[in-house]
């Protein structure tokens, strides 16, 4: 069985991403980031996904972004933006670099596993305006990768999977439930409670409760009682 | 003053860099990464060097790459090799992803920041085959990164300085002694001793001490005694 890094944070996109990357036959090592995340009950959804969906092993690597600071997400200062979507501008859920860095991390796993395929559950259509969710930075990505390592020298290069990064949400989703993804098990809210339930109103809320209206999959989420 | 986030080691050619961006004129903010390395001394010198040279700020990233291992550098169970450089092959001190991860935490302060430039001591002469050392992956990295951020989209490109990449050591040294730097704060020793001091045998070791020699400078690492 071949290898492979899947990187999986414990919400929708990336549960999906493990799933596909499972029916394609790899061996799935499951990689998660605890970089001081607001939301950082999604590291428990990753644990329950990674077991649901047969992942042979799962990491948690901590880096503590919040020593950086300047998100919403590694900055407890910062709100998280509850009024809904803008697509004209990169709101401040935006985390400078953590793609970068996490894909870093599983070039590394990666390399040291012999694995030379990573997949990651970018998504380019229905995502926030993340500059490093688009396909131009992922190929750059995969290009530098393959200048990086004694493995690529060697000729095992590393293909970047970004198996979702053109569909909708509710394609994802449709996708997943194909594949037997429980999305009860996942946490997406950037404001998460202890207890993984979500607010509704934040950007991945709203993107992700539109999915399943527009996908006619009913939507799992518990959500907690908001002030809106 | 311009900003710059340097990665700084605590070794002699970070050092080195360190010292030419400020002289330079640039705002030092220096970033070290306690990654498990096996010389891990090397931070109490990255300290020690950030105030002797002027850094405004000095920072310590922990990432705990022994969770990944695969290097003589981040597995005990690796002995580092201590009878010669050899130049055909990339040595088991080669820590897979790692300057990609630490240049990829370097971007995401920089961008905090609002700093436009990240200094990087690697060096492509008298190194020890690394394929992150390269200008050739410098130049992807360069490319990935402008690319990856909210700050490279809205214009703000970031320019990875290398000015040391092309210098054997006794250029380097030169260079250093010129503007002033105490090498005998640095450690380079890939196990060094709770002291700092250094082996004598490794391969980083070798390259510095002939270094010196070849510089005609005196050397001011302190070593201790070795079986060999």
């Amino acid at each position: 069985m071949r290898k492979a890094v899947v990187l999986l944070s414990g919400g929708l996109d990336s549960a999906t991403v493990l799933a596909l990357a499972a029916g394609q036959g790899y061996a799935c090592h499951a990689l998660s980031v605890d970089y001081g995340q607001r939301h950082r009950v999604e590291l428990d959804a990753a644990l329950r996904v990674a077991r649901a969906l047969g992942a042979v092993e799962q990491k948690t690597i901590r880096i503590d972004l919040t020593a950086f600071g300047g998100s919403a997400l590694t900055d407890g200062n910062i709100a998280v933006p509850t009024r809904g979507v803008q697509k004209d501008a990169i709101p401040v859920t935006y985390v400078p670099a953590r793609n970068t860095i996490m894909l870093s991390l599983g070039l590394a796993w990666a390399e040291v596993l012999g694995a030379r395929d990573l997949f990651f559950g970018a998504n380019a259509v229905d995502y926030s305006g993340y500059p490093d969710c688009r396909p131009e930075y992922m190929r750059a990505f995969e290009h530098m990768a393959n200048l990086a390592t004694k493995a690529a020298v060697e000729g095992h290069k590393l293909n970047l999977h970004t198996p979702i990064i053109a569909m909708s949400k509710a394609e994802i989703i449709e996708q997943g439930v194909k594949l037997g993804v429980d999305y009860g098990l996942t946490v997406s809210c950037y404001q998460a409670d202890a207890q993984g339930r979500a607010c509704g109103v934040c950007d991945s809320c709203r993107l992700r409760r539109a999915g399943f209206e527009t996908a006619g999959v009913a939507d799992p989420t518990r959500y907690y009682p908001t002030p809106e």
